[in-house]
């Protein structure tokens, strides 16, 4: 996509706190719901004990905003905060050069 | 960091093929290489069963070039394409805005 249509990613790391507190489901409804909004494109998730990551792709920066103020998103980030997040840094970047590989 | 000093991210999203195969070892060699070069500012990582993601910080795009021609890391490039991995996705990425909560 070098030269091409330009896109964005938003990287969401997390440390939980220690048990599910209704995380689980919440995060499936987050991502289910964020795949339905316009400009989305497409996520990423993978957590180990350490460490968790997901990056969303968007098509603007309109478009994340927009999720970002979502009501059931900011129910969500409310109980994020007031409860199961040791901690979380999110960045929204621009995608400035990509390649893929796929084993045939 | 709004406004402030700009940094790139280097997205690494990976399947891996079954087995470890050096895989591991490499990869912490790998992690420790890359937390020596020039330009680096740190690195995350997390993986599960479907998929695993490494994001390294980079002050500028020029560190992330120099890096990917290192001799060492172009030779675990060259066996992760040959042996670890199923899939992978390569995306360079400037980071426009970022936030961050800690719990107290």
């Amino acid at each position: 996509m070098d030269n091409g249509h330009e896109y964005f990613a938003v990287i969401f790391s997390s440390k939980r706190t220690p048990g599910d507190n209704g995380y689980g489901e919440m995060a499936e409804r987050m991502m289910e719901l964020a795949a339905q909004q316009p400009g989305f494109i497409g996520v990423e998730t993978a957590r180990d004990e350490h460490l968790g990551i997901t990056i969303s792709y968007w098509e603007n920066q309109e478009a994340i905003a927009a999720w970002k103020k979502d009501a059931k998103h900011h129910e969500a980030q409310r109980l994020g905060h007031k409860k199961w997040y040791q901690s979380f840094s999110l960045r929204v970047c621009k995608v400035v050069r990509e390649s893929h590989f796929e084993r045939r």
